[in-house]
Protein backbone atom coordinates (compact mmCIF):
# COMPACT_ATOMS: atom_id res chain seq x y z
CA UNK A 1 0.00 0.00 0.00
CA UNK A 2 1.15 3.21 -0.97
CA UNK A 3 1.76 6.01 1.68
CA UNK A 4 -0.51 8.90 1.86
CA UNK A 5 0.77 12.06 0.88
CA UNK A 6 0.10 15.42 2.89
CA UNK A 7 -1.17 18.72 1.42
CA UNK A 8 -1.27 21.74 2.84
CA UNK A 9 -3.56 24.39 1.65
CA UNK A 10 -4.39 27.96 2.00
CA UNK A 11 -7.69 28.92 1.82
CA UNK A 12 -9.34 32.82 1.29
CA UNK A 13 -13.40 32.89 2.13
CA UNK A 14 -15.95 35.03 2.84
CA UNK A 15 -17.66 33.86 5.76
CA UNK A 16 -21.13 35.98 5.16
CA UNK A 17 -23.13 33.14 3.79
CA UNK A 18 -21.28 30.26 6.69
CA UNK A 19 -21.40 29.13 9.79
CA UNK A 20 -18.09 29.63 9.98
CA UNK A 21 -15.03 27.14 9.26
CA UNK A 22 -16.29 23.72 11.21
CA UNK A 23 -18.56 21.00 10.56
CA UNK A 24 -21.87 21.48 12.65
CA UNK A 25 -25.28 20.03 12.31
CA UNK A 26 -27.33 22.92 11.61
CA UNK A 27 -25.59 24.93 8.39
CA UNK A 28 -23.33 25.04 6.12
CA UNK A 29 -19.59 25.53 6.92
CA UNK A 30 -16.11 26.25 4.99
CA UNK A 31 -15.15 22.66 5.84
CA UNK A 32 -17.56 20.91 4.94
CA UNK A 33 -17.81 22.60 1.21
CA UNK A 34 -13.96 21.86 1.07
CA UNK A 35 -13.92 18.34 2.06
CA UNK A 36 -17.55 18.00 -0.71
CA UNK A 37 -14.67 19.71 -3.09
CA UNK A 38 -12.25 17.10 -2.50
CA UNK A 39 -14.23 14.32 -2.72
CA UNK A 40 -15.51 15.35 -6.25
CA UNK A 41 -12.04 16.29 -7.47
CA UNK A 42 -9.99 12.68 -5.86
CA UNK A 43 -13.16 10.42 -6.16
CA UNK A 44 -12.48 9.88 -1.75
CA UNK A 45 -13.55 11.21 0.85
CA UNK A 46 -10.82 13.05 2.90
CA UNK A 47 -10.97 14.68 6.22
CA UNK A 48 -9.54 18.28 5.92
CA UNK A 49 -8.10 19.45 9.25
CA UNK A 50 -8.28 23.06 9.76
CA UNK A 51 -5.77 25.40 11.72
CA UNK A 52 -8.10 26.49 14.09
CA UNK A 53 -11.82 27.59 13.86
CA UNK A 54 -13.48 30.61 12.85
CA UNK A 55 -16.95 31.73 13.69
CA UNK A 56 -20.04 31.95 11.93
CA UNK A 57 -19.00 35.74 9.62
CA UNK A 58 -15.45 35.66 9.82
CA UNK A 59 -13.54 35.64 6.97
CA UNK A 60 -9.72 34.15 6.08
CA UNK A 61 -6.90 35.33 3.36
CA UNK A 62 -5.12 32.66 4.31
CA UNK A 63 -6.66 29.83 7.02
CA UNK A 64 -4.70 26.67 6.49
CA UNK A 65 -5.64 23.22 6.05
CA UNK A 66 -4.12 19.95 5.81
CA UNK A 67 -5.90 16.39 4.29
CA UNK A 68 -4.11 13.09 3.49
CA UNK A 69 -4.32 11.56 -0.25
CA UNK A 70 -3.19 8.88 -2.26
CA UNK A 71 -4.32 10.93 -5.72
CA UNK A 72 -1.39 11.52 -7.92
CA UNK A 73 -2.32 14.91 -8.80
CA UNK A 74 0.76 17.12 -7.68
CA UNK A 75 1.30 19.21 -4.86
CA UNK A 76 1.00 22.74 -6.54
CA UNK A 77 -2.01 21.63 -8.67
CA UNK A 78 -4.55 21.36 -5.89
CA UNK A 79 -5.22 24.88 -5.74
CA UNK A 80 -6.60 25.14 -9.11
CA UNK A 81 -8.48 21.91 -9.27
CA UNK A 82 -10.49 22.26 -5.94
CA UNK A 83 -11.24 25.47 -6.90
CA UNK A 84 -13.17 23.93 -9.95
CA UNK A 85 -15.44 22.30 -7.36
CA UNK A 86 -16.09 25.05 -4.78
CA UNK A 87 -18.14 28.18 -4.53
CA UNK A 88 -16.87 31.45 -5.89
CA UNK A 89 -17.06 32.70 -1.93
CA UNK A 90 -14.28 30.20 -0.96
CA UNK A 91 -11.14 29.59 -2.87
CA UNK A 92 -7.90 27.61 -2.24
CA UNK A 93 -4.77 30.06 -2.93
CA UNK A 94 -2.04 28.13 -2.98
CA UNK A 95 -1.32 24.29 -2.16
CA UNK A 96 1.66 22.05 -1.35
CA UNK A 97 2.84 18.92 -0.38
CA UNK A 98 4.61 18.81 2.35
CA UNK A 99 6.43 16.64 5.44
CA UNK A 100 3.64 14.33 6.75
CA UNK A 101 4.58 15.56 10.13
CA UNK A 102 3.15 18.70 9.50
CA UNK A 103 -0.45 19.12 11.14
CA UNK A 104 -2.24 22.85 10.32
CA UNK A 105 -3.12 23.03 14.23
CA UNK A 106 -0.23 21.22 16.45
CA UNK A 107 2.54 22.96 14.20
CA UNK A 108 1.17 26.41 14.17
CA UNK A 109 3.33 29.15 15.70
CA UNK A 110 1.33 32.17 15.34
CA UNK A 111 -1.70 33.31 14.00
CA UNK A 112 -1.80 36.86 12.35
CA UNK A 113 -5.32 38.21 12.66
CA UNK A 114 -7.03 41.79 11.05
CA UNK A 115 -10.03 43.52 11.99
CA UNK A 116 -11.03 46.05 9.69
CA UNK A 117 -13.45 49.17 10.77
CA UNK A 118 -14.45 52.01 9.00
CA UNK A 119 -15.19 54.85 10.89
CA UNK A 120 -17.69 57.36 8.72
CA UNK A 121 -21.04 59.13 8.97
CA UNK A 122 -22.80 57.45 6.15
CA UNK A 123 -22.35 53.88 5.21
CA UNK A 124 -19.86 51.90 3.49
CA UNK A 125 -21.17 50.16 0.23
CA UNK A 126 -18.06 48.18 -1.54
CA UNK A 127 -16.44 46.59 1.27
CA UNK A 128 -19.65 46.67 3.20
CA UNK A 129 -19.47 42.61 3.85
CA UNK A 130 -15.90 43.21 4.83
CA UNK A 131 -15.87 46.06 7.36
CA UNK A 132 -17.59 47.07 10.73
CA UNK A 133 -18.85 50.41 10.25
CA UNK A 134 -18.67 52.96 12.87
CA UNK A 135 -20.34 56.38 12.80
CA UNK A 136 -19.33 57.44 16.25
CA UNK A 137 -16.25 59.49 16.44
CA UNK A 138 -13.37 57.67 17.49
CA UNK A 139 -9.88 58.97 19.19
CA UNK A 140 -7.24 57.47 17.47
CA UNK A 141 -5.03 58.62 20.34
CA UNK A 142 -6.98 56.52 23.24
CA UNK A 143 -7.50 53.71 20.47
CA UNK A 144 -3.72 52.68 20.73
CA UNK A 145 -3.29 54.09 24.74
CA UNK A 146 -5.73 51.12 25.22
CA UNK A 147 -4.38 48.53 22.47
CA UNK A 148 -1.06 49.18 24.46
CA UNK A 149 -2.48 47.21 27.62
CA UNK A 150 -3.09 44.30 26.00
CA UNK A 151 0.58 43.04 24.17
CA UNK A 152 2.56 40.69 26.34
CA UNK A 153 1.54 37.58 28.59
CA UNK A 154 -1.92 37.93 30.03
CA UNK A 155 -5.03 35.93 31.54
CA UNK A 156 -7.49 37.32 28.74
CA UNK A 157 -10.37 35.60 30.72
CA UNK A 158 -11.91 39.13 30.48
CA UNK A 159 -11.94 39.17 27.36
CA UNK A 160 -13.50 35.39 26.04
CA UNK A 161 -16.95 34.06 25.40
CA UNK A 162 -15.52 31.29 26.15
CA UNK A 163 -17.54 29.03 28.66
CA UNK A 164 -14.63 26.61 30.53
CA UNK A 165 -13.97 28.84 33.12
CA UNK A 166 -10.93 25.83 34.54
CA UNK A 167 -8.90 26.20 31.16
CA UNK A 168 -5.75 28.47 31.19
CA UNK A 169 -6.80 31.34 29.58
CA UNK A 170 -3.43 32.93 29.45
CA UNK A 171 -2.38 33.64 25.81
CA UNK A 172 0.52 35.87 24.42
CA UNK A 173 0.11 38.63 22.28
CA UNK A 174 3.30 39.36 20.36
CA UNK A 175 2.00 42.91 18.76
CA UNK A 176 -1.37 44.71 18.18
CA UNK A 177 -1.00 47.88 15.86
CA UNK A 178 -3.84 49.86 14.86
CA UNK A 179 -3.31 51.95 11.22
CA UNK A 180 -5.70 54.89 10.65
CA UNK A 181 -5.72 55.30 6.80
CA UNK A 182 -8.56 58.04 5.41
CA UNK A 183 -11.77 56.44 7.50
CA UNK A 184 -10.49 52.82 7.54
CA UNK A 185 -9.31 51.89 10.76
CA UNK A 186 -6.95 48.46 10.54
CA UNK A 187 -6.08 46.60 14.02
CA UNK A 188 -3.60 43.97 13.32
CA UNK A 189 -2.85 41.56 16.10
CA UNK A 190 -0.12 38.37 16.37
CA UNK A 191 -0.03 35.56 18.65
CA UNK A 192 0.67 32.32 19.50
CA UNK A 193 -2.47 31.66 19.67
CA UNK A 194 -6.09 33.23 21.20
CA UNK A 195 -9.24 32.44 23.42
CA UNK A 196 -12.62 31.81 21.52
CA UNK A 197 -13.66 35.24 20.24
CA UNK A 198 -10.86 36.93 21.76
CA UNK A 199 -9.92 39.45 19.00
CA UNK A 200 -13.57 40.60 18.74
CA UNK A 201 -13.85 41.24 22.77
CA UNK A 202 -10.28 43.17 22.60
CA UNK A 203 -12.14 45.17 19.45
CA UNK A 204 -15.39 45.98 21.16
CA UNK A 205 -13.63 47.06 24.17
CA UNK A 206 -11.06 48.68 22.83
CA UNK A 207 -13.64 51.06 20.48
CA UNK A 208 -15.51 52.35 24.19
CA UNK A 209 -12.15 53.38 24.91
CA UNK A 210 -11.62 54.78 21.41
CA UNK A 211 -15.14 56.45 22.18
CA UNK A 212 -13.74 57.45 25.61
CA UNK A 213 -15.74 55.51 27.74
CA UNK A 214 -12.94 53.43 29.01
CA UNK A 215 -9.85 54.94 30.26
CA UNK A 216 -6.17 52.75 30.04
CA UNK A 217 -6.30 52.73 34.15
CA UNK A 218 -9.54 50.76 32.98
CA UNK A 219 -8.56 49.13 30.57
CA UNK A 220 -5.76 47.57 32.51
CA UNK A 221 -8.27 46.95 35.59
CA UNK A 222 -10.59 45.03 33.15
CA UNK A 223 -7.72 42.88 31.96
CA UNK A 224 -6.89 42.30 35.79
CA UNK A 225 -10.35 41.32 36.95
CA UNK A 226 -10.37 38.02 34.58
CA UNK A 227 -14.46 39.14 34.25
CA UNK A 228 -15.97 38.77 31.08
CA UNK A 229 -18.90 41.10 32.59
CA UNK A 230 -16.43 44.27 32.84
CA UNK A 231 -15.27 44.61 29.54
CA UNK A 232 -16.69 45.81 26.34
CA UNK A 233 -19.34 44.10 23.28
CA UNK A 234 -18.25 41.57 21.05
CA UNK A 235 -17.33 43.38 17.79
CA UNK A 236 -19.18 42.12 14.99
CA UNK A 237 -17.68 39.22 12.75
CA UNK A 238 -17.76 40.83 9.73
CA UNK A 239 -14.56 42.85 10.14
CA UNK A 240 -12.70 39.84 11.29
CA UNK A 241 -10.07 38.31 8.81
CA UNK A 242 -7.60 35.75 9.58
CA UNK A 243 -4.56 36.52 7.50
CA UNK A 244 -2.24 33.78 8.38
CA UNK A 245 -0.60 31.06 10.31
CA UNK A 246 3.29 30.18 10.58
CA UNK A 247 4.70 27.03 10.73
CA UNK A 248 7.81 26.28 11.61
CA UNK A 249 11.30 26.83 9.29
CA UNK A 250 11.96 23.15 9.28
CA UNK A 251 8.66 22.53 7.61
CA UNK A 252 9.65 24.61 4.51
CA UNK A 253 5.67 25.82 3.87
CA UNK A 254 5.31 29.37 2.66
CA UNK A 255 5.04 32.15 5.43
CA UNK A 256 4.69 35.46 3.60
CA UNK B 1 -43.62 80.57 -4.41
CA UNK B 2 -40.74 79.40 -2.38
CA UNK B 3 -37.38 79.04 -4.43
CA UNK B 4 -36.09 75.38 -5.06
CA UNK B 5 -32.54 74.43 -3.44
CA UNK B 6 -30.14 72.56 -4.88
CA UNK B 7 -28.07 69.22 -3.58
CA UNK B 8 -25.36 67.28 -4.28
CA UNK B 9 -25.17 63.80 -3.59
CA UNK B 10 -21.64 62.07 -3.62
CA UNK B 11 -22.93 58.11 -3.88
CA UNK B 12 -20.77 54.96 -3.58
CA UNK B 13 -22.27 52.06 -5.05
CA UNK B 14 -21.77 48.39 -6.30
CA UNK B 15 -22.83 48.27 -9.74
CA UNK B 16 -22.73 43.90 -9.84
CA UNK B 17 -26.73 43.91 -9.63
CA UNK B 18 -27.61 47.56 -11.50
CA UNK B 19 -27.90 47.83 -15.32
CA UNK B 20 -25.39 50.55 -14.80
CA UNK B 21 -26.30 54.40 -13.63
CA UNK B 22 -28.69 55.79 -16.30
CA UNK B 23 -32.61 54.69 -16.20
CA UNK B 24 -33.78 52.39 -18.94
CA UNK B 25 -36.77 50.22 -19.82
CA UNK B 26 -35.38 46.94 -18.94
CA UNK B 27 -33.46 46.50 -16.33
CA UNK B 28 -33.21 48.47 -12.94
CA UNK B 29 -30.64 51.49 -12.22
CA UNK B 30 -29.14 53.04 -9.92
CA UNK B 31 -30.92 56.34 -10.95
CA UNK B 32 -34.15 55.07 -10.56
CA UNK B 33 -33.59 53.80 -7.02
CA UNK B 34 -32.32 57.22 -5.82
CA UNK B 35 -35.25 58.77 -7.31
CA UNK B 36 -37.37 56.78 -5.88
CA UNK B 37 -35.19 56.98 -2.45
CA UNK B 38 -36.02 60.96 -2.32
CA UNK B 39 -39.56 60.43 -3.00
CA UNK B 40 -39.88 58.43 -0.74
CA UNK B 41 -38.17 60.62 1.50
CA UNK B 42 -40.01 64.15 0.61
CA UNK B 43 -42.99 63.04 -0.98
CA UNK B 44 -42.20 64.91 -4.11
CA UNK B 45 -40.59 62.94 -7.40
CA UNK B 46 -37.35 64.84 -8.34
CA UNK B 47 -35.20 63.80 -11.32
CA UNK B 48 -31.82 63.26 -9.96
CA UNK B 49 -29.22 64.15 -12.46
CA UNK B 50 -25.73 62.42 -12.39
CA UNK B 51 -21.96 63.32 -13.71
CA UNK B 52 -22.76 60.65 -16.27
CA UNK B 53 -23.52 57.43 -16.84
CA UNK B 54 -21.72 54.57 -15.45
CA UNK B 55 -21.98 50.53 -17.36
CA UNK B 56 -23.68 48.01 -16.21
CA UNK B 57 -21.65 46.21 -13.58
CA UNK B 58 -19.78 49.39 -13.36
CA UNK B 59 -19.32 50.73 -9.43
CA UNK B 60 -18.83 54.11 -8.21
CA UNK B 61 -16.74 55.57 -5.16
CA UNK B 62 -17.64 59.24 -5.55
CA UNK B 63 -20.45 59.43 -8.07
CA UNK B 64 -21.96 62.75 -8.28
CA UNK B 65 -25.43 63.84 -8.54
CA UNK B 66 -28.01 66.54 -7.65
CA UNK B 67 -31.50 67.36 -7.25
CA UNK B 68 -33.60 70.43 -6.62
CA UNK B 69 -36.38 70.20 -4.21
CA UNK B 70 -38.48 72.06 -1.72
CA UNK B 71 -38.45 70.13 1.18
CA UNK B 72 -36.59 71.44 4.55
CA UNK B 73 -33.96 68.96 4.78
CA UNK B 74 -30.80 70.92 5.64
CA UNK B 75 -28.39 69.61 2.93
CA UNK B 76 -25.83 67.72 4.96
CA UNK B 77 -28.58 65.55 6.58
CA UNK B 78 -30.00 64.67 3.16
CA UNK B 79 -27.39 61.70 3.37
CA UNK B 80 -28.23 60.09 5.71
CA UNK B 81 -32.04 60.40 5.31
CA UNK B 82 -31.60 59.35 1.56
CA UNK B 83 -29.98 56.10 2.31
CA UNK B 84 -33.12 54.82 5.20
CA UNK B 85 -34.71 53.94 1.89
CA UNK B 86 -31.66 52.56 -0.46
CA UNK B 87 -30.81 49.05 -0.76
CA UNK B 88 -27.48 48.32 0.46
CA UNK B 89 -25.40 48.10 -2.92
CA UNK B 90 -25.91 52.36 -2.91
CA UNK B 91 -24.94 54.72 -0.25
CA UNK B 92 -25.28 58.39 -0.53
CA UNK B 93 -21.43 59.15 1.05
CA UNK B 94 -22.06 62.86 1.37
CA UNK B 95 -24.86 65.80 0.64
CA UNK B 96 -24.67 69.33 0.09
CA UNK B 97 -26.36 72.46 -0.77
CA UNK B 98 -25.02 74.06 -3.58
CA UNK B 99 -25.39 77.28 -5.72
CA UNK B 100 -28.34 77.24 -7.75
CA UNK B 101 -25.99 77.10 -10.83
CA UNK B 102 -24.35 73.98 -9.87
CA UNK B 103 -24.84 70.95 -12.29
CA UNK B 104 -23.30 67.75 -12.00
CA UNK B 105 -22.32 67.03 -15.09
CA UNK B 106 -21.99 70.44 -16.99
CA UNK B 107 -20.06 71.88 -14.44
CA UNK B 108 -17.08 69.18 -14.55
CA UNK B 109 -13.66 69.96 -14.84
CA UNK B 110 -12.46 66.23 -14.35
CA UNK B 111 -13.21 62.55 -13.60
CA UNK B 112 -11.26 60.00 -12.00
CA UNK B 113 -11.70 56.54 -12.26
CA UNK B 114 -9.47 53.05 -11.00
CA UNK B 115 -9.47 50.00 -12.48
CA UNK B 116 -8.30 46.97 -10.06
CA UNK B 117 -6.89 43.85 -11.11
CA UNK B 118 -5.62 40.93 -9.49
CA UNK B 119 -3.24 39.28 -10.74
CA UNK B 120 -2.44 35.63 -9.63
CA UNK B 121 -3.06 32.26 -10.10
CA UNK B 122 -5.84 31.52 -8.10
CA UNK B 123 -9.05 33.28 -8.17
CA UNK B 124 -9.75 36.12 -5.56
CA UNK B 125 -12.36 35.85 -2.99
CA UNK B 126 -13.15 38.59 -0.67
CA UNK B 127 -13.06 41.19 -3.79
CA UNK B 128 -14.01 38.85 -6.26
CA UNK B 129 -16.63 42.11 -7.04
CA UNK B 130 -14.48 44.61 -7.66
CA UNK B 131 -11.61 43.20 -9.18
CA UNK B 132 -10.84 41.76 -12.85
CA UNK B 133 -8.91 38.31 -12.07
CA UNK B 134 -6.51 37.84 -13.99
CA UNK B 135 -4.40 34.53 -14.24
CA UNK B 136 -1.34 35.51 -16.92
CA UNK B 137 1.80 36.45 -16.52
CA UNK B 138 1.89 40.61 -16.79
CA UNK B 139 5.10 42.52 -17.10
CA UNK B 140 4.73 45.52 -15.29
CA UNK B 141 7.32 47.34 -16.65
CA UNK B 142 5.49 46.77 -20.37
CA UNK B 143 2.56 47.87 -18.42
CA UNK B 144 3.82 51.23 -18.26
CA UNK B 145 4.91 51.44 -21.26
CA UNK B 146 2.08 51.06 -22.97
CA UNK B 147 0.41 53.43 -20.57
CA UNK B 148 2.93 56.70 -21.28
CA UNK B 149 0.94 56.22 -25.15
CA UNK B 150 -1.86 57.87 -23.80
CA UNK B 151 -1.33 60.90 -21.76
CA UNK B 152 -2.34 63.58 -23.17
CA UNK B 153 -4.87 65.07 -25.84
CA UNK B 154 -5.75 62.41 -28.47
CA UNK B 155 -8.51 61.45 -30.76
CA UNK B 156 -9.02 57.66 -28.31
CA UNK B 157 -11.56 56.33 -31.43
CA UNK B 158 -9.84 53.37 -30.79
CA UNK B 159 -10.48 52.78 -27.18
CA UNK B 160 -14.34 53.57 -27.53
CA UNK B 161 -17.00 50.97 -28.27
CA UNK B 162 -19.64 54.22 -29.48
CA UNK B 163 -21.13 54.09 -32.72
CA UNK B 164 -21.24 57.24 -33.96
CA UNK B 165 -17.98 57.69 -35.98
CA UNK B 166 -18.82 61.70 -36.35
CA UNK B 167 -18.23 62.64 -33.15
CA UNK B 168 -15.05 64.46 -31.76
CA UNK B 169 -13.20 61.53 -30.38
CA UNK B 170 -10.46 64.12 -28.64
CA UNK B 171 -10.28 63.75 -24.74
CA UNK B 172 -7.47 64.62 -22.94
CA UNK B 173 -5.76 62.19 -20.17
CA UNK B 174 -4.24 64.09 -17.83
CA UNK B 175 -3.04 61.47 -16.03
CA UNK B 176 -2.57 57.56 -15.89
CA UNK B 177 -0.63 55.31 -13.40
CA UNK B 178 -0.24 51.96 -12.27
CA UNK B 179 0.35 50.95 -8.49
CA UNK B 180 1.70 47.33 -7.95
CA UNK B 181 1.31 46.24 -4.61
CA UNK B 182 1.68 42.52 -3.98
CA UNK B 183 -0.36 40.77 -6.60
CA UNK B 184 -3.06 44.00 -6.90
CA UNK B 185 -2.51 46.13 -9.71
CA UNK B 186 -4.45 49.48 -9.85
CA UNK B 187 -5.26 51.98 -12.52
CA UNK B 188 -5.79 55.60 -11.73
CA UNK B 189 -7.03 57.28 -14.78
CA UNK B 190 -8.15 61.22 -14.81
CA UNK B 191 -9.31 63.30 -17.61
CA UNK B 192 -11.58 65.78 -18.70
CA UNK B 193 -13.85 63.34 -20.05
CA UNK B 194 -14.26 59.97 -21.51
CA UNK B 195 -15.61 58.74 -24.36
CA UNK B 196 -17.89 55.36 -23.90
CA UNK B 197 -16.10 52.36 -22.64
CA UNK B 198 -12.84 54.48 -22.64
CA UNK B 199 -11.35 53.07 -19.50
CA UNK B 200 -12.53 49.59 -20.45
CA UNK B 201 -11.24 49.49 -23.71
CA UNK B 202 -8.04 51.08 -22.63
CA UNK B 203 -7.19 48.99 -19.85
CA UNK B 204 -7.66 45.67 -22.18
CA UNK B 205 -5.60 47.16 -24.40
CA UNK B 206 -2.48 47.80 -21.86
CA UNK B 207 -3.29 44.38 -20.68
CA UNK B 208 -2.62 43.13 -23.89
CA UNK B 209 0.86 45.13 -24.04
CA UNK B 210 1.67 43.63 -20.06
CA UNK B 211 1.23 40.05 -21.91
CA UNK B 212 3.67 40.58 -24.56
CA UNK B 213 1.58 41.04 -27.17
CA UNK B 214 1.45 44.48 -28.20
CA UNK B 215 4.59 46.63 -28.40
CA UNK B 216 4.84 50.16 -27.35
CA UNK B 217 5.44 50.89 -31.10
CA UNK B 218 2.35 49.00 -32.08
CA UNK B 219 0.23 51.16 -28.71
CA UNK B 220 0.75 54.43 -30.53
CA UNK B 221 0.09 52.68 -33.97
CA UNK B 222 -3.34 51.93 -32.26
CA UNK B 223 -4.01 55.02 -31.16
CA UNK B 224 -2.91 57.00 -34.84
CA UNK B 225 -5.45 54.19 -36.46
CA UNK B 226 -8.74 55.73 -34.82
CA UNK B 227 -10.05 52.16 -35.40
CA UNK B 228 -11.62 49.75 -32.79
CA UNK B 229 -10.56 46.84 -34.26
CA UNK B 230 -7.46 47.34 -33.84
CA UNK B 231 -7.34 47.69 -30.33
CA UNK B 232 -7.61 44.98 -27.50
CA UNK B 233 -10.72 43.79 -25.57
CA UNK B 234 -12.68 45.93 -23.60
CA UNK B 235 -11.78 44.85 -19.67
CA UNK B 236 -15.16 43.70 -17.64
CA UNK B 237 -16.89 46.15 -15.71
CA UNK B 238 -16.24 44.35 -12.52
CA UNK B 239 -13.12 46.30 -12.27
CA UNK B 240 -13.75 49.78 -13.15
CA UNK B 241 -14.54 52.37 -10.31
CA UNK B 242 -15.75 55.79 -11.21
CA UNK B 243 -13.56 57.73 -7.83
CA UNK B 244 -14.68 61.13 -7.92
CA UNK B 245 -15.72 64.02 -9.96
CA UNK B 246 -14.26 67.80 -10.18
CA UNK B 247 -15.85 70.98 -10.14
CA UNK B 248 -14.36 74.44 -10.41
CA UNK B 249 -14.02 76.11 -7.10
CA UNK B 250 -16.64 78.87 -7.57
CA UNK B 251 -19.25 75.96 -6.10
CA UNK B 252 -17.34 75.56 -2.73
CA UNK B 253 -17.96 71.77 -3.47
CA UNK B 254 -15.60 68.95 -1.12
CA UNK B 255 -12.75 68.13 -3.92
CA UNK B 256 -11.17 65.62 -1.26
Amino acid sequence: MEEMRTVKLTIEYDGTEYCGWQIQPNGITIQEKLEDAIQKLTGTFCRVHGSGRTDRGVHALGQVAHFHTDSEISGNDFARAINAYLPKDISVRESLEVNSGFHSRFSALEKHYCYIIENAKTRPVLDRHKVWWISWDLDFELIKEATSVIVGTHDFTSFTDAERKDEDNTRNVISAEWKNENNRLTFNIQGEGFLYKMVRCLVGTIIEAGRGKISKKEMLDILDAKDRTKAGPTAPPCGLHLKKVIYPEKFNVNNK
